[in-house]
């Protein structure tokens, strides 16, 4: 086997293999040579080459968010490595363990006007868990030009032991960077960046590694929940007669769903759930738009909660957020070993665990059942909105919500779904989704920069068939996603196209004007079709019910290159049809 | 007229009117409304709208770098802003007034999980020349959530003048930061960032302005060398024989050219320029790479100079770098007023002037003309290499070499060439451009990213026609620039399509390896006809000489619709005509 022969370069392959870090997303360059020649020339790992790292990063993201393992991305020195940095925020919201392995040029060649060099030292800043900025050796850190020349280092070298130790403890510092870095990246789950100088010449190989670098391994600490604290927790507990648990985006499997079960039971208990959760139970309550959107004022402060529990990641539904800032539940806790966010201005309690422990702890312990018309209560306003929802969906002309209603029902349920942004994610919230498909969309920062990116990710690292869900601006602006040579063939993707930003017309601004079309929906022409011819995926659009029932009859059927169908929706009337809705379902 | 009614909002859009910002490239957004609309409804202002931030902000750069004044982009919160970082990171690098403007949440909705919600304060701290942070209201700055329900601040408004004075002050504050901002962004020339928080409701209109900012005018210091500082180099000048002068990018007419045609004349001085220096004189020395390549090193030696006089931005060839890092003149001399690269590690004189004025200042006092053969000996090369590129030029093969030299020698003298990055502007450096055509390239991060965008900018900017030169993966990586509704009919693309990563193999690395071909050189078989099909652009495909040159004689004429021409060269062939060449020539 070859290896590279700079000692910088092993040493990082060497310990993303001991930390079984396989998913290498490589895109090209050549101040990451070292690094693309040695992750690529050994077979422990998955490497991926992908030109834009726009693209790349999103990528490598949907296969982390996949598999909750950590996977590299590798660039070369320059602006590549900006272009990382909407999906470095996105993981870092998500909680997605993402390695930035970023080439560099030696510091010396930094700041003095050489190409394709920037500040790329703490870059990420603003979004990221851990930076660690390796050294090239001890010349360059003394920032010394065209050091390699200068005699006084060579008799450096041969003749003070201090000299040699100095060096010694920039492998040190190097293996200590990798290691943190690594390590902060599997057990807070998130962003990191390792920056990488490498001095020319780059391509030169090797037979023989020279470096052992050594592995110290990630000390977690046991969380537990102190038995005082729970206490209390239960007596605000078992006094309570309404009690809202609401879940954020988690990760299918994430959490073992008997405590939901049980609670679920609980007269004073209701659970929230939305797509993005991957929890089903027929007490339950999915598509909380159309639960509460219709509600009045005063019917919200009688349904909302004493005690508020969240757990999971963001929550897509604005209109809960409103209630919950509204009528602000007595008390909030929040159960996440790694952070909480204040979301509706009233958290009082912290729970710095796995929610599943949690449960475990606090279930058995509960002693008292309130007697409590709570769930009742939600159970029937439940009942009656489905009722609406159902005779409302059947007397609609063919619009976006026919589309996503249709869509849903359609999908197979070994599918995963992979979900768009903006209008796409949220019309998904008022349908079913079968219990079996694992749902999954980039609620970090919401954008639609690079959701489809994300999903072919996901698509490489699952042996389930990814369905992708997406809006047509959302499509467009990922399009390089497809300039990819791994998408399987059973992936499959929709595109709703409304000519433009949809959720524009539902937003308040002064719709049909000549500004509104421009600058804010953005209205457009263009079509899916030559996206598909360019990188040869199968290509079909429909802009009627009948069609699109025909056309989703054999959408999931096996082919040779993966399927993309455009529905086409009327532009004018989809908002329309939403907001009438929601008038209709009250 | 109709007017944003957040104050907010109307004091960015009046100072940017006051200041002369008059284009505004618009990202669809709902955050951002209030500027949107407030933009938009203004006739003063020319408003594009562009979906993806990394095309939107590269075409802002296109206009800004065309007319030398500075454009401003605007966003929504969240992700959007990340993807401007590229194009920021040129626009640093390349001292191009770009005025971002993200609009944020208010202070006290960030951090707590909400939707489409990052940390943008100082997001781009590493490449910008100044970050304002405008804030919202006290109470906002108090951080207090939901504080407009709070009655303290209701009674607090009513009661304390010392609020209302606290109040005035956030005011003022967002006007000296948005003052300082524009004044940086014109003064320093380069990228700045103005954040700007707005709260619901954000659609809604007035009917007159509520705001009046004041306008802080730039205070710029003249900038003069001190006497003692001239005559100390006047003195090393007349005592050299061998000075070299080094231009860098410069902007088309940015200098005036009298001053080095007086030098050109002075058998001591050489002058060489780049493609991208804009600076043509028949004494001058375009073409470094093909002059300095094939030297040996003693030859080197012998041609590098006593004094190296530098100025403009970047240098493009390496090769120069190269030879001058090695053989270190004595003196190196940079004329700039805002900075000074060490680029050969032995700068000794940075003159904080403009080079219009150092010249007019230096050269009438040179008082003594070295007798030198230096320039001589520099000529002699020029006319050997030109007769040998001659002759080498005419007996190859259809390759990358060959197109780069007819399409050379095709473009009329009123275009406007914009070059991308990596082989094209490599390849460029090489053949002679005719002196009346302005060349462009964003040689500030050399990143193959933004390349297309920032020709349509300036396609839009400019009367005279461009023509956009580019090889394939640059050309693919931002395809989305198409995605635009203002490129003029007569913008003219040329894709060298060589099927992947040339430059990849004329580096050192292991060719026509598979991963050699897949994480290198990235080959693919795309073509450009599916994106010209999609945004409605005339396309040609050719393949050998016969065809390109019909195809170039027709390819100027006006048309309905941009026009690109896809030249497929033979890929593994290019890099040895390339090698050859360097051979050949000498």
């Amino acid at each position: 086997m070859k290896y590279p022969k700079i000692p910088l370069a092993q040493t990082v392959i060497q310990l993303c293999k001991t930390k079984e870090l396989k998913h290498i997303v490589i895109s090209p360059g050549s101040r990451n040579a070292p690094l693309t020649i040695g992750f690529s020339n050994d077979a422990y790992f998955n490497c991926y080459s992908i030109v834009d790292e726009r693209c790349a990063a999103f990528f490598a993201l949907g296969i982390a968010q996949k598999l909750k393992k950590p996977v590299a991305v590798v660039c070369t020195s320059g602006s590549a490595l900006l272009n990382y940095y909407p999906a470095v925020a996105e993981a870092f919201y998500s909680d997605i363990p993402l390695i930035v392995l970023s080439a560099d040029r030696p510091k010396h060649l930094i700041g003095i006007g050489d190409g394709q060099t920037i500040n790329q030292r703490y870059v990420f800043e603003n979004h990221i868990l851990f930076s660690a900025n390796l050294k090239l050796d001890l010349k360059d850190e003394m920032n010394i030009p065209g050091h390699e020349e200068l005699p006084i280092f060579k008799n450096l070298e041969d003749k003070f032991e201090r000299f040699l130790g100095l060096q010694k403890d920039i492998q040190t510092y190097n293996e200590e960077g990798i290691n943190t870095a690594i390590n902060t990246a599997i057990s807070k789950k998130g962003p990191v960046h390792i920056n990488i100088p490498f001095d020319e010449p780059l391509y030169e190989l090797v037979d023989k590694i020279s470096v052992s670098p050594r592995n110290i391994d990630s000390t977690v600490k046991p969380s537990k929940i102190e038995d005082y604290v729970l206490q209390s927790a239960l007596e605000d507990w078992n006094s309570a007669s309404k009690k809202m648990i609401l879940v954020g985006v988690l990760g299918p499997s994430e959490f073992e769903k008997k405590w939901l079960d049980e609670l679920a039971e609980d007269d004073s208990v209701i659970v929230l759930t939305e797509t993005t959760s991957n929890l089903h139970h027929s007490n339950f309550f999915p598509s909380i738009d159309q639960l509460i959107a219709p509600l009045t004022d005063e019917e919200q402060k009688a349904l909302s909660p004493d005690i508020l529990v969240t757990f999971g990641g963001l929550i897509v539904s604005k209109k809960i957020k409103q209630l919950l800032r509204k009528h602000k539940p007595k008390h909030h806790w929040h159960i996440d070993e790694k952070a909480a966010n204040d979301t509706f201005f009233c958290l009082n309690n912290h729970f710095e665990i796995a929610p599943n422990i949690f449960f475990e702890t606090f279930l058995p312990r509960i002693t008292h059942y309130v007697k409590s018309r709570y769930k009742e209560t939600w159970l029937a306003l439940k009942q009656y909105r489905l009722k609406r929802h159902k005779a409302y969906v059947n007397n609609i002309p063919f619009s976006d919500f026919k589309v996503f209603s249709e869509i849903l029902k359609s999908v197979p349920e070994h599918y995963i779904l992979q979900s768009g942004n903006s209008s796409a994610i949220r019309y998904m919230q008022l349908f079913k989704v079968k219990k079996d498909i694992e749902v999954y969309c980039n609620r970090g920062t919401s954008g639609i920069d690079g959701s489809t990116s994300t999903a072919i990710g996901c698509a490489v690292a699952s042996e389930k068939p990814v369905l992708f869900i997406t809006g047509d601006l959302s499509f467009f602006y990922d399009s390089n996603a497809f300039w990819n040579n791994y998408i399987p063939s059973h992936f499959r993707v929709i595109v709703v196209n409304n000519q433009g930003g949809g959720i524009f017309r539902i937003l308040p601004g002064q719709k049909n004007t000549e500004n509104f079309d421009t600058y804010f929906e953005t209205s457009h022409s263009l079509t899916a079709e030559h996206i598909c011819n360019m990188y040869g995926l199968n290509y079909e659009s429909v802009s009627n019910e009948t069609d699109l029932a025909k056309a989703l009859n054999l959408f999931y059927t096996s082919s040779n290159s993966p399927k993309v169908l455009e529905v086409f929706t009327p532009r004018t009337l989809n908002d329309k049809i939403l907001l009438e809705y929601f008038e209709f379902i009250r």
